[in-house]
């Protein structure tokens, strides 16, 4: 089968992954599952992982099929199958767990001890067939397409997982802020507006993203170049801050907001990544704020956000290209510029 | 009466207060409240207002009586208080506050929008009179020394909030880290100890402080000059890390231990200030850890410690001096040279 | 002033209260504050008073003025007063308390050792004038008519208390059910349809009600008389029954629900009173539920309650009364022929 | 192999069971596990079993072995079990659950939709030999004899589970009151001391029991036959009421003591049964407490009570049976003369 894959790292996104034919996978342990793909989400992780960023943090094996956004059709199962059957249409839950370490016994799928995750450290969605397991699928709502539900196996999750921790913290008057309304951001956005009664401030660099803010439920929305965002959100909060802050692109401008803008004993949730944070301690102790990072989600928010976009909360913005397009859908991510987030067609 | 006060901000701690004759407190406020001194608590925070490390965060009025961890004896009060009379002896909360914006409402009371904080932006306790309200003094039991209780009032407060915020994530078999085992610090590890039944690692440069950390509950000690710490915890946790870290030392060398140290999921808790953190937000995200800063306690958390202290969970080793050594025991704690916590004695 | 007094405990409506000439209340403590009444909710409490279901609860000093869901104008404020001036447009939170105990300083103002509960255990506002303190006064805001808002004083926050437990447990595609659709029943459901994104099933044996329901957010209706609740319920939840229950008619046939609704791990809220719990200890072990109760509401969640009016997310059903009326309100509320929440007037 | 089953309900103790010849049983499904049975602990829950009391509950096979606390030895796995090997010794978590539905997902086992419960509706552990599975099998340390911890299969996990959701609500100070101080009590009473630093009262009829707790760390204790809770309770603690009631009796004259002895906002923890709440609707409302019923305890949960064990916190008083002695045990437990928790020894 077709399959695009990273063969080394590189800053240049116009040959981040080339096409081979590989083998198809097929299932190896009692509870395997082989799915078919019919979308596969691109995301920012795939930039970063094709510049190496991901190799302090976890081995490679390259080459190495990308993509952990997935969606598709069951093809093949394991005997010990029973949550799907061939047939069946699923989304993939990016943590291929072994389900009996304490983490997966305590319901924490991203802290499995044992697991793979497809696209990152085992061939990954970008092709034809995907190799999971009976612990990270889960199937769909009739009439739901899943080439509409692929990103959120990945995006969708992170930042339903980013806002189910703040809409826990967050009253009636209370008020939210999104920092970056892109293919995450536009997500979380929704959740916190489904989830809560807070008062919803988007902050983005880019008109289009403000006003896609403002339609999904912001209520206020600052343009960081031409307004001081810590005097809006004083301005907008009655000099408290925001009790909840999430930061969906985690560059050192974004995280040095915080102690301006979190109100005492809140929180600035960091999602996206790339950038670092560098504050003095005293900051953290002044404010009593935390720095919290977000690693995807567990299953069972998976199973959630599925009920949310059923219930009609979350509308997710994409568009399609096909196989062969792919690097080319990684250079315009680079420069900002796909609308919604980008879905890969297999072959 | 004499106060110990500072004029300006200096690193020589061997000037840092002068010795002044001011007029005694009388009460202003219906609820105010004129606390006779019988010991005041020197704390790291006061060499780092001596500093000036506060300027940028809060304004202070110079000359100002320097002094936050205040015990003693109620000599007046305003018409409307109930809660003391003259003579009762008290501890000290040490934000005074204004019981009617939101946050006082809602039981916090370090995020009052109106309050004073004696010692740091009003007249503190080295001295003979500190003037508080009724908002701000707790009636210590019988028997209670107030000279034994004075460091409680920031040094044990602020060690029981964040014990209590880690105590809530801890459960046994789950491990926790101190680090610092100092003022502060030796708190924190008896009210860990006594709430939770987490296996306890202290960090300490200091032979004596390890000791101390192992007679006081700690089932592991580590040297971080002779010892790698990220292996230590390795092997201590079976490779999962720490699910709660208590940094009570906040400088860049305990803050950059966190990615290698906690678990997933877990919290870094900087309690300690002085230092920075530098990390990339992808270490965050990685593993899903938080730095959450530490404010001080609340009211009610002041009313649990002295619970605690009762009970004898929490024993607090102290040094006394006087009113006229204030300088030279600000250089000695500058050094690390103070056995315990230095209570200050009025003149 | 005249006011609407309860001389003796009855059953017959038709004689509840007596309007009486009596003095206007005016400011003894520094903290005192009167309010001029633009609207009182009359509430079923106010039955139960008068049947003398609270004697056994709590010293009711006859006569006494009832009505506690006020709303009005401050005419005169006591020193110390801070939060309001004269001329300000208020609704009074119920529990008039005292700020110093652990209870208050904790912000759980319903459990104040020192409270007086004007309408249960002191004079109410049925009448022109209502004494009442700075901690139970909150301001509101430009444009919100005060006689809309009275019932909220204690129909709303009661409402909105429960909602707001039940909320902390519910997960998208969980399910909530609420039982009643009347006064509080009504609000209570929208608070939930604001904060969570929970499936929503109302039970109500008249048809208005249910339509009420539907057109307020309920994804489901159910008619206890014509239908089975338990398999209704069993069908809605797929078997798993639903996690959190708000019962505000808290009568036999509704407590005993519980065991065949309740999924596991879940809540059974007693909010409405009059009936009984009678369950086998074994029940709430099987099904691992609770029964929770519910009183009244924090003075912050009034805070948040008036944000969710504000936002247009709670919409109160009233009809007016003039206070002559009252013990025909009384008789009608009785037999369930109250349109939304009866608001008196002052004459 | 031998066996004690039930083959009719009765209230007759003195033939409960009878020891039938049966097979041994075998692997059947890839993630079966057998247990060669060292020790099986004998709960009131048994005698419940053997009364019927569970029908109504649960469908129950006849004959079918008793016995849901048991430890031992693993003697055969199935193809996909990794968590143990043939030769370990181990302590079997009561229940045999799916993994797949979204309780054992959240890791809610006790609330798994396809789950087996040995010894209550399917064959127990009173045996030679015991059928369970890879999710419900815990190693135990080194030093740790299988004998000795069969009963905290369940009565132990039973009283962890409910003492973790105590402690959780208990701040230095507050109150925790465990009522029956036997087979669970005494297990609850050690969690409750080793977790937090709550002021205990034991409550029991017997002057045994009222002896263990104080040895084993109740600070105050009641015989309610000689001495009124209600007023003994109120004196203990102020007049504010223990925040936690531990129920482990569950009978009509222990429920009735909540709305007495809970403090506003507590939880009066149903763990015991065979008795009844009954209670107006309005005493839940008038204190806000709760009822909670309690079912077991989660797999993890059972991990972290081997870590108390494994630390010294929780002492287990047992008393040891021969198989044939079953019914003679049953006899002795309903008249509450076992001493601590008494285990079967295999044939």
């Amino acid at each position: 089968m077709l399959a695009a894959r990273l063969h080394e790292y590189t800053e240049d996104m116009s040959r981040a992954l080339s096409l081979d034919e590989v083998d198809k996978p097929s299932v190896e342990k009692p509870n395997g599952v082989v799915v078919e793909i019919d979308g596969a989400g691109w995301c920012q992780t795939d930039n970063h992982i094709v510049e190496g960023m991901w190799t302090d943090y976890v081995a490679q094996p390259l080459p190495m099929t990308l993509g952990h956004e997935n969606a598709g059709t069951v093809v093949e199962v394991g005997p010990d199958v029973e949550v799907v059957s061939e047939g069946d249409t699923v989304i993939c839950h990016p943590h291929v767990t072994c389900g009996t370490c304490r983490a997966c016994r305590l319901g924490e799928d991203m802290y499995c001890e044992n697991a793979k995750f497809p696209g990152l450290n085992a061939d990954g969605g970008f092709a034809e067939y995907l190799l999971t397991n009976d612990r990270a699928v889960i199937p769909l709502p009739d009439g739901v397409d899943p080439m509409d539900m692929a990103p959120h196996a990945d995006a969708g999750i992170t930042a339903y997982h980013a806002a189910k921790k703040a809409v826990r913290e967050l009253n009636p008057g209370d008020h939210a802020v999104v920092i970056g309304i892109g293919g995450l951001g536009h997500i979380g956005l929704q959740c916190l507006d489904a989830m809560s009664a807070a008062e919803i401030t988007a902050i983005d660099l880019k008109e289009d993203a403000r006003t896609l803010a403002a339609s999904l439920g912001a209520h206020h929305t600052i343009n960081p170049e031409s307004e001081n965002v810590a005097d809006e959100i004083a301005a907008i909060t009655d000099d408290v801050g925001a009790q909840q802050v999430l930061d969906f692109v985690g560059q050192d401008a974004t995280t040095s907001l915080a102690p301006d803008i979190v109100a005492a004993g809140g929180d600035h949730h960091i999602i996206g990544y790339g950038g670092h944070i560098h504050e003095p301690s005293q900051a953290l102790v002044n404010g009593e704020f935390a720095y919290r990072g977000t690693l995807v989600g567990k299953y069972t928010e998976l199973q959630e956000l599925v009920a949310l976009v059923q219930r009609g909360d979350v509308d997710l913005r994409t568009s399609r290209y096909e196989l062969d397009e792919i690097n080319t859908v990684a250079e315009h991510l680079e420069h900002g510029e796909i609308e919604g987030r980008a879905v890969i067609l297999p072959p």
